[in-house]
């Protein structure tokens, strides 16, 4: 093989945040998953990118890359094996198109826009194992309800539960032999993709779960080695930070793992901080209360490894003090589901739900939706959506949507006021509006989703009549706006 | 004068923890309160408690005592004045009788009980300024409705607030003149002690707040001088802490006082606690947030004056750790007032104050009532209930006065188990209950105030079926109980 053999041409442009993938052959023999290093330098006029390839099984190994800036990027991979080293090429990359604006980034405390500057409001939901149940029908009824819903992020984990009887893991094995830790599965990444690109097309952004506490005992998963979970983390990095609507959620309910301590997870943040050449979002989602009042974070959101606070609370009136605490947005990811489970953090009403989303908002941060209904569990296998807060929180959004840049801008800066006064019944409120301006002042029903705008305008301090209901929402807009 | 004309013999015996009183005349020239030094020390077998008398104008003091023994007690007076010094003297104190068990005592960090070891659960309500008002008419309907109703403590201020157009108040002087902060107005406190001892009849303890900030700068009350403080306070005692019901409330919402320091608070309780014979319980109550997240204690309830945790908060929910923090039993007694006030704390449905209620008894703590409801301050002035919450707290009140005295152990030792579902409507519920017993369940519609037994029994960990409603109860209590 000749210097020139081994400059592959690309064929055609990548958009900038799409991704771009090329296939190599190379070893087979052996565990190529443990054995083989491979990387590429990515280089953009002086900038060079690393990132890692990985091996997808049968002696093919594939490099994807996602390019954030137009114009020729090329490339040399580096190999522990000589048949992979050294192979250059390049693409051109052009500007994003349609809906493509790049991967979700933290602007301020507040704000996530995508990486073109579109403003990025997470209204989420919560799907933890919808594609290990090894049902396509239900999964492609999961994708139908998402796109009639309006969630614009997904939490997924790429791990499997104890009980689940998946043929379909990440790592090689099956349950009555065991996980062999040291291998992957590339078929079952192909259709993780395959749903992330799903997620992708709806405009959803795919907030992966790296590791998860519902192992049981049954596959291991919950006390992997650390060089076992580096490799596990390396492997899903180098198949999925190229794919633009990736966030990252190290564990979901990490201190509910009894065997990992505090060291490791921030080790394994750093991990994934490290080997992810584009920085994409990420957060780790505390099982127990966020804080108590011994003032032990159950994790530190300050690390500087951390883009955002992935909250599990009950009481999102705590909102203010956690962007407060931390200056990083709060997407309050787990505030209990809509629904009748029989555990407490699985059945409150749509209404209280639904409140929780609204006094989130209103105070600067993110709510995030699930459901249990009926025992049919939406956040475990997807499928139908029964509850009846879907419904509001798409209400809420077109709301929130419309209000935007406005919404967007940190409060002390906005030109529209909300207030939301939950379950509270006064008979009249006052607000406290600028003196300079005339409001209207629209009472929203965020139950019944209806809007109505009192007669006249309002100024500086002003009393606002309302009726005795509760989940009152008050929008203060700019008269002539 | 002789040393046995001095010897002045109680004509009636006294039952223990009824208020013994003796009068004296001494000197009224100059400024008695401020310049008259006057105590007692009572003695019982080898036992000397002393006790503080009090200038009641027009040149007649007075010393009252209340006796927590049977038997003898005699005492000698001591004072600066020498028409007051040496006064000797004796009473009988005979068993208490009738419902009079004694003040209130905290037993451990759940428990509060009466000093002759009945048990006391506290079902409070608040009524600041309803002795401010000048409206006998309407203290006698309040006294009526509290009579009906089923509180059995009253949080009420000795200071007005700044608005109030009183001719009562504590100290010398008027609105126009301003107070006289030197001296005290005898006829307010008569006023206030006959109401004190009304709530006594009714089995209601009266929980008094000694400052507030709600002066708006208009007495100059929320800014005394530390020695002023102090001649109040030791007046306030000198008068009051010989009525059993007296609980001291240092404060409301004392961090809103801009002027005065921690330390000073920690002071003026460390006064209270001084001059206080008997011990009353003592507390002081935030206005703003109880702790927050960088662990700033509004205060420190860990501190050895403070007898239990009087808070306000809107979280229930945070009951069990405000126990586990500081050990000591918690009267929530602000958690939002049912009404339509056009103030956050004062317009939550009854649904929610009596969930508060009830969320807070199952974790082992209490909460507290109030009401604004179109625009009638029950809160403020008294007046009529209007609201939905009383008749439930008193259906609440029933079942956990029923369920004494398991009720009132520790919830570890408890036979009878109670779990409150609020909001949450799950399609059934899991109990834990011991292997050992079998146990009925009664499911409680804790606001239609019905309860449910269902058929046959249960034990160990068992699945209640329950309707689909909030606010539901459940009681197991072991069968043949």
């Amino acid at each position: 093989m000749t210097h020139s053999d081994s400059v592959i041409q690309a064929l055609e442009p990548v958009q900038v945040w799409d991704r771009f993938e090329r296939r190599f052959d190379g070893p087979a023999e052996g565990n190529p998953f443990q054995e083989v290093t491979f990387y590429a330098e990515f280089c953009h006029g002086n900038r060079i990118v690393e990132a890692e390839g990985f091996y997808d099984g049968d002696g093919v190994y594939k490099l994807r890359f996602m390019p954030d800036a137009e114009g020729v990027w090329t490339y040399v991979t580096r190999s522990s094996s000589p048949q992979l080293d050294g192979m250059q090429g390049s693409f051109q990359a052009v500007a994003a198109q349609g809906d493509n604006h790049g991967p979700v980034v933290v602007k301020d405390a507040y704000r996530f826009e995508f990486a073109d500057g579109t403003p990025y409001l997470p209204f989420g939901t919560t799907l933890y194992h919808w594609v290990h149940h090894e049902n396509v029908a239900e999964e492609e009824e999961t994708l139908s309800e998402l796109a009639k819903a309006s969630f614009n992020k997904v939490r997924m984990c790429v791990l499997p539960t104890g009980d689940m009887h998946s043929r379909q893991l990440a790592f090689a094995g099956s349950r009555t032999e065991g996980a062999d830790v040291t291998r992957f599965n590339p078929a079952f990444f192909a259709h993780f993709e395959a749903r992330i690109m799903d997620l992708q097309r709806l405009g959803i952004e795919a907030d992966i779960i790296l590791f998860h506490p519902y192992d049981q005992g049954v596959w291991g998963f919950e006390q992997l080695e650390p060089e076992t979970e580096d490799l596990y983390l390396r492997y899903v990095i180098a198949r999925l930070s190229s794919f633009r609507n990736v966030w990252w959620s190290l564990a979901n309910e990490f201190d509910f793992n009894k065997y990992k301590s505090m060291e490791n997870w921030d080790r394994v943040c750093q991990v994934v901080k490290r080997f992810d050449p584009y920085g994409h979002l990420l957060s780790i989602h505390n099982g127990t209360k966020m804080y108590d009042y011994t003032r032990t974070a159950t994790y530190d959101y300050s690390k500087p490894w951390i883009t955002h606070q992935s909250v599990q609370h009950w009481d999102s009136g705590l909102m203010t003090e956690w962007i407060a605490t931390h200056k990083k947005p709060v997407v309050l990811d787990e505030c209990c589901y809509e629904g009748n489970a029989a555990r407490r953090w699985g059945n409150v009403p749509g209404e209280e739900l639904v409140s929780r989303f609204w006094d989130s908002m209103v105070q600067g941060g993110y709510a995030a939706h699930g459901e249990v209904v009926n025992e049919k569990s939406w956040i475990s296998r997807g499928g139908k959506l029964y509850g009846e807060s879907p419904e509001r929180i798409a209400f809420m959004r077109s709301l929130m949507e419309e209000a935007l840049p406005d919404l967007w801008n940190p409060p002390e800066e906005r030109a529209c006021f909300w207030e939301y006064l939950g379950i509270n019944r006064p008979a009249s409120w006052e607000l406290d509006l600028p003196e300079t301006k005339e409001y209207y002042i629209d009472v929203v029903d965020t139950w019944n989703m209806k809007t109505e705008r009192l007669d006249g305008t309002y100024r500086g301090s002003c009393t606002i009549p309302l009726p005795r209901q509760s989940y009152l929402a008050l929008r203060a807009v700019a008269a002539g706006q």
